[in-house]
């Protein structure tokens, strides 16, 4: 058995706001350690040249439509951010910068990013949010400034996309990655000891060949 | 109550073949006439100048394994094209080219390739694949080289961009889109006149402008 979870989010994405709730009530239900590791989504897209959801306009309005039906269903609060996409290297760099208790400063950021709908490129909107659940805003957004701070980040994405990282949400049971938070149905299957992958028929897949390429 | 869905699917796309299963089950269990529209996937990827699944490494792998354990866990039949991603024109050709029962032959195509495993891009095994389901393979092969198919293909095609369909599957519900095999959930939803979608949400959550424009 697991006893732990790494978990990959970045604010920018709703479907890590969710993923991040869910995967939290998994570990509670399975005594889970969860390992979180903040990553900028948009290093990601450069480093493959891929497009984020938001970056093509009929993806994007589905996206919001999937997203608002989602929270809806599953009674999630959700105003979403003043702006998307957005810049989300404030907060990111906040969970980097507070070691101590990284899964609350998580769960505020994301609850104050998309069920409050704050501005997450907003310092003072950020330090206030923070306030208002227990920290200090102040402190934790001066600290973001620091060259450190910032360069953890970089190492931290730069790890995850070493490790086959390529998307948020992103969680890794031992060594598998699995993608989004509708793959938390197989993370629990594989947590209870009943995956359902047959390794040699996918192994057998992906040694397949290509039939085509596309010009990049 | 709408009575009629149209299906968007191209054959290179596992989950258009999960999702083409789903909805056929899905339609009848609701009296619900299917049009089904085969589309080329990587002419909307270039409209968008996006990248699909299978041409980022990482994703690629996660992607197989995910389709596996899906397959495993539904107890839907698997084995995966000969190649891929493969040049699905030919299985789209077909598909455009036998307009008297078009659910049937869609049924054949995805089965053969992704139950069977054919190699979708043969003439020869596309064709004996079809034989070996009732239809006559040959002359249906034949009927793809025929100019005026080709281009109803591509009218079919750039009919579905400009609808705003960027991905395969796509169903549309009276003239609402819902991309994905996961978002069937979603359809019936609708289906059944419970859509737990509020509009003004969404509309405010479009109307707000993106903080942060990425370089293309």
């Amino acid at each position: 058995m697991a006893d732990r979870i790494d978990v990959y989010v970045d604010y920018i994405s709703p479907y890590a706001y969710f993923g991040w709730r869910n995967v939290r009530r998994l570990a509670k239900e399975r005594g889970l350690e969860i390992d979180v590791h903040p990553v900028v989504f948009a290093a990601m897209l450069s480093h493959w040249g891929h497009l984020g959801p938001a970056e093509i306009p009929p993806k994007r309005e589905w996206t919001f439509k999937h997203v608002a039906r989602y929270a809806a269903v599953n009674g999630i609060p959700l105003r979403g951010p003043k702006s998307h996409p957005f810049r989300s290297l404030l907060p990111l760099r906040v969970t980097v910068a507070h070691e101590d208790d990284r899964l609350a400063i998580v769960d505020a950021l994301f609850d104050a990013i998309w069920a409050e709908g704050i501005d997450g490129q907003s310092e003072e909107e950020t330090a206030a949010a923070l306030d208002r659940r227990g920290f200090d805003g102040a402190a934790l957004v001066e600290k973001t400034k620091d060259p450190a701070i910032k360069n953890r980040l970089k190492e931290i994405t730069a790890a995850a996309i070493g490790r086959g990282v390529f998307g948020v949400p992103t969680f890794a049971v031992k060594d598998e990655l699995f993608w989004g938070n509708d793959s938390l149905d197989h993370v629990a299957l594989v947590l209870d000891g009943k995956d359902p992958l047959d390794p040699k028929l996918v192994e057998q897949i992906l040694a397949r060949p290509a039939g085509v390429h596309r010009p990049r």
